[in-house]
C-alpha cells in the first residue's frame, strides 16, 4: 500500500496518519484506498474501539489531488474515493480527528463524518467546489445544512470562501480549538477516554444517532457523485481546473 | 402589475424591490403575484443567475397587509400569497436578501427560503402569528426548527416576541450584519460573486442541498395554510385582528 | 399517588413539581407514573393551556433512580418510565421547564421535549449513559443531534461528561439563564404569557412544529429502550452500576 498513509495501533486506538506533506496531504487514489480499507477492517476488528485520523506536517489535507480531477475519472462504487466515502458513511467506530493548517474540499467534508474534531488554532477550511465548476461531495449537501443550518451551509458552499476555526467551532464542526500547539494530544486523550468505556455502549449510542439517517446519507453521496462527474465534463469546469493547475 | 414591486436586472442579477414604503412594505395580493411571477420567470431564464430581494425605505417588510386577513381569504394554490410561497419553495436560483428595519411575519418567514441574508444593524424580526390567533406559514414550522433548533423556534413562535439582528445572526438566519449602513452593497457584492461562478455548478450545489427536503417543505406549506385559514375564522382571531386594525 | 411529585394548577397553568430533595429528585417508578398521568390528563383538559415542570431543592433532577437500574426492569409500554417518555413525546400542550443544580440523564433528555427551558446559572448537565454501560434514551439520539448538530451531540453522548448552562444555552437547549436566583419566576411569567394567547393558535403552531417528526421520535424512543434493556444485562454495565451504587 501507499506510504502516504501511515497507520499505528495500540490500546484499542487505530491511528490513520496522512503523510504526503509536500502536497499538503492532498489525497491520491492510493491514499483513498488505504483509508477505506483501514476503516473497513477496523469495523470488523473488535480490538479497535476508536479511530484517530490526523496528518503529519503543517496542513491536515488540501483536498483531492487536483491532477486526478482532470483524468477520465470513473466514480462507481469501486472507485477509491467512492469506497472511502462509503467507508466513512458506514463506519460504526467512533472517529476522532486532529487537524491543523488547511482543510480543503474533502479535507473538510470528511470531518462531517467524524464524532470529535480537535483543531489547532491555525486551521482554516474551504469548500471551493463551485470555483472548480463542480459540486459538494461526501454527503455534504445533506450533512452540512443539518449541522449548521441552511443559510450558513449555502454561504459556505455557494460562495466557496475560506472560513476560520472560530467560525467552524461556532457552528459545531469543531469540538475544541487547541491554542498554539498540535491538536494531536487533545484528540488522543479523547480517544483514550472512549477506549476505556464499554465498547458495546459506545457503539450502540453511536449507531442510534447515525442509523436513522444513514440510508439518506448514502443516497446523497451517490447523487452528489453523479452530478460531480457530470460537472467535471463541462467546459466551465475544464477551464477552471486548467487555470488552477497552471498556477 | 403593481408599482409596489420594482424590478431591475443586469449582469445576470434580477433585483426584486419592495416599494410600498408608506405601509412599511406590507405585502398586498398584487405584490405577492408580482413577486411570484418574477421568481417563476427567473427560474426559466438562463440569463438570471441570482435573485436579490430588497426593499426601499426604512423597513424591509411589515408582513402581510392586515386588511387582507379580515377578507374572506381563499388560500388555494392560485391565491397570490400561496403562489408566492410555492415559488419560493420551488425556486432554483440563489436568492439573496438585503434587509433593514422591520421584518415581520412573512417578512421573516420568506428569509427562511433565502440563501444569503445581509441585514442592517437596526433590523428586528417578529413572528407574531399567535398574537393574531393564527399560526406560522411559509414552511416556517419545519424550516425554523431545522435552522435554529426546536427550543429556539418554539420560543419565537409560541411567545411571538420581537428579536433583534444579533439573535437572528446567532442562530443562522442572518449571514452578515452591516453596521450603520444599508445592507444593499454587501448583498449585491455577494450576488456579483455568485454571478461570476459557473451557473450549472452553483445551481446543482443548491439543488443538492434543497431537493431532498423540498417535498416535505411543500406539504408543510399546505398544512400550515389549511390551519391558517381555519384559525382566521375563529372568534379569538377575529377579535384580535379587529383590535389590531383599530389601533 | 406519590408525594414526590406535587401538582398545582391555576390560571390555565398546570405545575408539576419534583419533590424528592434528599435524592436530588432522582425519578422513581411512582414519580414517572405520576408525571405521565398528569401530562396525559392535561392533554385531555381544555382548562390546561401550558404545563410548567420544576423541582424543589437545589437540583432539578439527578436522573433515573439508580437502584431501579439493577432490578429486572421491564421496559414495555406500560412500564412507568416508558409511559412517561411516550407522554412527553405525545404531549400537545406547551411545556416549560424551570431548572437548577443538577440535570442528569433523563433529567436532561426530558428537556429535549420542552418548549422553553429557564435555567438558574448554577445548572449543570450530564448524559452519562455510556459510563454505566448503557445508551441514551427519551429520543435523545434523534433530538439532540437535531438540536445541536451531530458533532456536539456525539461529544456529549460518547464522552458523557458534564456541561454547564452557558454551553447548553449556546446550542439551544436553554432558553434563558437566570442569574443568581430561581428560574421559577421567569418560567412562570412565560407560562402566563402563553396562557393569555388563543389556545387553538398556540397548540396548532406547536403541533405543526412537532407532528411531522413525532412518528420518528416515538420509534427512536422504542429502539433506544430495546438497546437500553439489552445493555443493562451486559457484564460491563452490571459492573459499572455496582461500582456506582457502592459509592
Amino acid at each position: 500500500m501507499t506510504d502516504f498513509v501511515k497507520t499505528s495501533g495500540n490500546n484499542h486506538i487505530l491511528e490513520l496518519i496522512l503523510n504526503r506533506q509536500e502536497k499538503k496531504n492532498a489525497l491520491t487514489q492510493d491514499m483513498y484506498l488505504s483509508l477505506a480499507e483501514n476503516i473497513e477492517k477496523a469495523n470488523n476488528d473488535d480490538e479497535v474501539r476508536v479511530i484517530l485520523i490526523r496528518a503529519e506536517g503543517e496542513s491536515f489535507c488540501a483536498g483531492n489531488d487536483l491532477n486526478d480531477f482532470v483524468k477520465d475519472t470513473n466514480l462507481d462504487d469501486a472507485a477509491p474515493v467512492v469506497r472511502f466515502l462509503l467507508a466513512l458513511a458506514n463506519n460504526n467506530k467512533p472517529l476522532v480527528a486532529a487537524i491543523q493548517g488547511s482543510a480543503v474540499g474533502i479535507g473538510t467534508t470528511l470531518l462531517l463524518h467524524c464524532d470529535l474534531v480537535y483543531a489547532r488554532d491555525d486551521t482554516r477550511f474551504c469548500l471551493p467546489f463551485v470555483h472548480l465548476g463542480a459540486c459538494v461531495e461526501g454527503g455534504g449537501s445533506r450533512l452540512l445544512p443539518a449541522l449548521c443550518g441552511y443559510q450558513k451551509a449555502a454561504e459556505l458552499l455557494l460562495l466557496g470562501e475560506r472560513f476560520d476555526v472560530q467560525e467552524a467551532k461556532s457552528f459545531g464542526l469543531v469540538t475544541r480549538i487547541i491554542e498554539q500547539q498540535s491538536a494531536e494530544n487533545a484528540a488522543r486523550e479523547a480517544c483514550e477516554k472512549i477506549s476505556r468505556l464499554p465498547p458495546d455502549a459506545v457503539q450502540t449510542t453511536r449507531r442510534l444517532m447515525k442509523e436513522h439517517d444513514r440510508p439518506a446519507v448514502l443516497s446523497t453521496i451517490q447523487r452528489e457523485l453523479t452530478e460531480f462527474q457530470r460537472l467535471l465534463q463541462t467546459e466551465d469546469s475544464k477551464q477552471r481546473l486548467a487555470a488552477v493547475l497552471k498556477r
